[in-house]
């Protein structure tokens, strides 16, 4: 199980592209298909070399697969799982690059046919930017991928899915949906929903006024919002948990500035401004960040 | 008034000595005498050709100034106007580079004799880095830099001074210093103590997962604390009422996850991503991001 002759992309977004092309460049000897719900976005990829060969429909994409990737929205997984069941081949791993999990599972779970294994990836990777245009072959490398398994989980498909994502650059970690689902609704979810809250609490006219500060808080509020929607109603106890926990600190702001207290004032500051340095020092040991 | 022969900068850190050396590069003829309290900046100012002489003294650093940059953090302004008020020359020029304006100008007002003319700026440049060796003579190019203004605020005075900072590559705005106050509260200040509290709500151990989107979201978290205890201090109710802002907004994300309202989530993505949108553009076509 630790070469996948065939893998097959379903969705050729910036993610779904990009994994493509990664795989091209990195993985010799394994054939990539892709396949796109949408006519023109099928067309693009074939033009482009994004991948091997187009499928036009699903089942084509996915018959001869010993790997296929989900890389749509969310919530079309559970559509394309029904889809996929009946075609997929014995002992065919399937993942996806969803950023929640815990709903992708359960629909894994209940959709697909006992004779496949699912594991769950989520490769933190991806720009404010959508759609195969943007898609690079070095998105991947330096990226984090997690992956989720449950109690039910293959071992032998997630090591053979760990083995894909390292190929492809990434460092894996491997955890429960559960887990994930916790920890990104606070490094990746909340940054989101405050990126957009900070925007709309700003008129644009004023927003003329901003400089590299305001551009780099909210870059990420430049995100496809059909994309995030999914996401946060996919996480919706941790978004809401997030956001309680920062309206928290924020209210220590508050209750410091209105008191005058410059010790506290100093102290929260320099709080995250030291746990900042030391996120920072790791990444760039891990040679996660350049 | 329109040139200046002498200008004397007080305070050496990356502002500072980032204005000294674009006043080297752009304004040949013109003399740049820096001063700083630490003896140890004074001296790398002096190895580094950072101005053209250090001064010892804000005595001798101000006595033959045609125009003074105040670049030190905003609370020891008040000092600095008392120490200088007695060395200024007949129709000096004094500005400064602070990020909060009305209460610079309620000290300039109280404290710098009448024969000195006193106009108030803040360019919208720097860096989460700070100290001289940071410093760049192409931090200010691009950059907007809003002058300040009350209604004995000298005319000329403004005139020159606005010169300057075009000179130095800035697009000038001037407003009033309540105005420029009221809305760097909510794109600059604001945005500061969100991404602060943003990585106080969060774990470190979490934060090792976290990818681009965290490190953009919270870069100014990195600033220096005691600069920006000054800042909020100093625009103290600009800084309430922009917390409240943004608490509102995160509120209609809470309200909408929780019913489960994907129209409504849609809706504040959108309008997030599309105000966003039209102020990258805007930056774009003012070359003030490339």
């Amino acid at each position: 199980m630790n070469t996948f002759k065939q893998i097959s992309v379903i969705g050729l977004g910036l993610l779904g592209a990009s994994v493509s092309l990664s795989i091209r460049r990195a993985m010799s000897g394994t054939r990539v298909v892709g396949h796109s719900h949408r006519e023109s976005t099928r067309r693009k990829a074939a033009e482009q070399g994004i991948v091997d060969s187009v499928a036009e429909t699903v089942q084509t994409c996915v018959e001869e697969a010993d790997l296929v990737v989900l890389a749509s929205p969310i919530r079309t997984f559970e559509g394309y799982f029904r889809q996929m069941a009946p075609y997929l081949k014995e002992g065919a791993v399937v993942t996806d690059v969803g950023s929640t999990k815990r709903i992708v599972h359960q629909w894994a779970s209940r959709l697909l046919p006992k004779r496949v294994k699912f594991v769950g990836s989520h490769p933190i990777a991806g720009s404010e930017k959508q759609g195969l245009d943007f898609a690079r072959d070095d998105l991947l490398p330096g990226a984090k991928c997690i992956m989720t398994q449950t109690q039910t989980t293959d071992p032998a498909a997630v090591a053979a899915v760990r083995l894909f994502w390292e190929r492809l650059g990434c460092t894996v970690e491997v955890m429960s949906p559960a887990a994930h689902d916790r920890i990104l609704a606070m490094v990746s979810h909340l940054p989101h929903i405050t990126a957009a809250s900070l925007v709309n609490a700003n008129r644009l006219e004023d927003l003329y006024l901003a400089g590299t500060g305001f551009i780099d808080t909210s870059r990420v509020a430049s995100g496809p919002a059909n994309i995030w929607t999914d996401i946060l109603l996919t996480n919706k106890q941790g978004c809401l948990r997030g956001i309680s926990k920062l309206v928290v600190e924020l209210e220590r702001f508050y209750d410091a500035l209105e008191r005058g207290d410059e010790e506290q004032l100093q102290k929260l500051l320099e709080a995250a401004r030291k746990k900042r340095e030391r996120l920072i020092e790791y990444k760039l040991e891990k040679k996660e960040l350049f």
